[in-house]
């Protein structure tokens, strides 16, 4: 954690005053480290970011006076439409995903999508919430990514996806591709992460059919959890 | 597992016709649901790639007869230089690593390096092995990349990392760096991935007086897991 995020209702306090319990405090104790008079850098979800002094810690409360000033970074032109992954591999990936700076994720079913990845607790609002809370505190950002969820392909490619992608490149990575994934683009883009098995042909017709270009990333087979910081780095500044 | 890698010891056997056991076997049972008659993707370690059709399959014994005339795909011009991170953090890495077609890997100790670290089985040569082994059967490579160890900083510094990075292009992550990490770069790289602290203002200036550059990828501190992807996606074609 390189930046403490505290909800808007925390701020609402007295003089920007802040009390730390739960995961946040033990943090502070046990890995920062800290003492009275320290000073750690924060931030206010969805908010800026800023600089918390600590003005009272003993056993039972840890006290920050907040200061707030700074913008967050940017965030990467990147939406991404995920098909859902393992349970285990969409948490992290989650945190991933929000640490790199992308905007929103989509996270659809596919043919291959196992159907009791759904019943999973990792797709809870809760959940979800605070795994991307703790990508953005790895990156020092407060902008959560917008993230929605459809589960269903046929709805996701005639309604969803049309609007979604308009004025924005829209890259499929599907291995096999004669095209090879372009490097440094200029411009916004749309990129749908297929599951662990890949797409099927009847899916990449579809996709292609309202616009994704299929691309290939080379010869090797790649799991997802690489393949999201790999698009990444090649296809940004 | 896209492919299927057999010890050069198990191709010794009568033409071409290999045993398969352990996690192997449960792999062709559970998940690829291999019947007698199937054609399987395989490949010897450090050799060829091509085909197993099953000959045999009953409750003892997965019998295949291999054919072996593909060369596996290229390696990425990357050795990767790699603080030891924590242990299930290595362990995902080393699979990715192999993935990705780095050529080798230098697992090293820095200042922020937990000493603890060393002392986990993960850094024994069997699970160190298993692991890359696993990178590979997902890429659908065989060929293992070159893989040493080098704990103590100053005879890296000295000795080992002079003579590796002679003729390379040789690249230091470093958060705050004012020089961004380039891209689609022409030669072959030599990248030194350092620990979740980062490095030491100290080691920072002793790698860059012997030839490494420290870059910076942007605004955002990420984690080394997502680092190693995105340079592999922004450094090479």
């Amino acid at each position: 954690m390189n930046c403490l995020l505290l909800e808007p209702e925390e701020l609402e306090g007295a003089e920007g005053v802040v009390r730390l319990d739960g995961r946040r405090r033990r943090h502070a104790d046990e890995i920062l480290k800290v003492r009275e008079g320290d000073t750690l850098r924060v931030g206010a979800v969805d908010g800026l970011l800023g600089r918390g002094e600590i003005t009272r810690l003993d056993r039972e409360v840890l006290e920050l006076r907040v200061t707030l000033e700074e913008t967050p970074p940017e965030k990467l032109p990147l939406q991404v439409v995920l098909a859902l992954p393992r349970p285990p591999v969409f948490r992290r990936l989650l945190s991933t995903l929000a640490s790199l700076g992308a905007e929103s994720i989509l996270v659809v079913g596919t043919k291959r999508t196992e159907k009791s990845f759904w019943n999973s607790h990792v797709v809870e609002r809760e959940a979800v919430r605070e795994r991307l809370l703790l990508g953005l505190e790895q990156a020092k950002d407060t902008r959560l990514p917008e993230l929605a969820f459809q589960r269903y392909f046929e709805p996701l490619v005639e309604e969803v996806l049309p609007l979604r992608i308009t004025g924005r490149r829209a890259l499929l990575p599907h291995p096999g591709s004669p095209t090879p994934c372009p490097h440094a683009i200029e411009e916004p883009a749309t990129v749908f992460i297929g599951p662990e098995g890949g797409f099927l042909d009847y899916e990449v017709e579809r996709l292609a059919g309202i616009g994704f270009e299929p691309v290939a990333l080379g010869e090797r087979v790649l799991r997802v959890e690489p393949v999201i910081p790999l698009l990444v780095g090649r296809l940004f500044r």
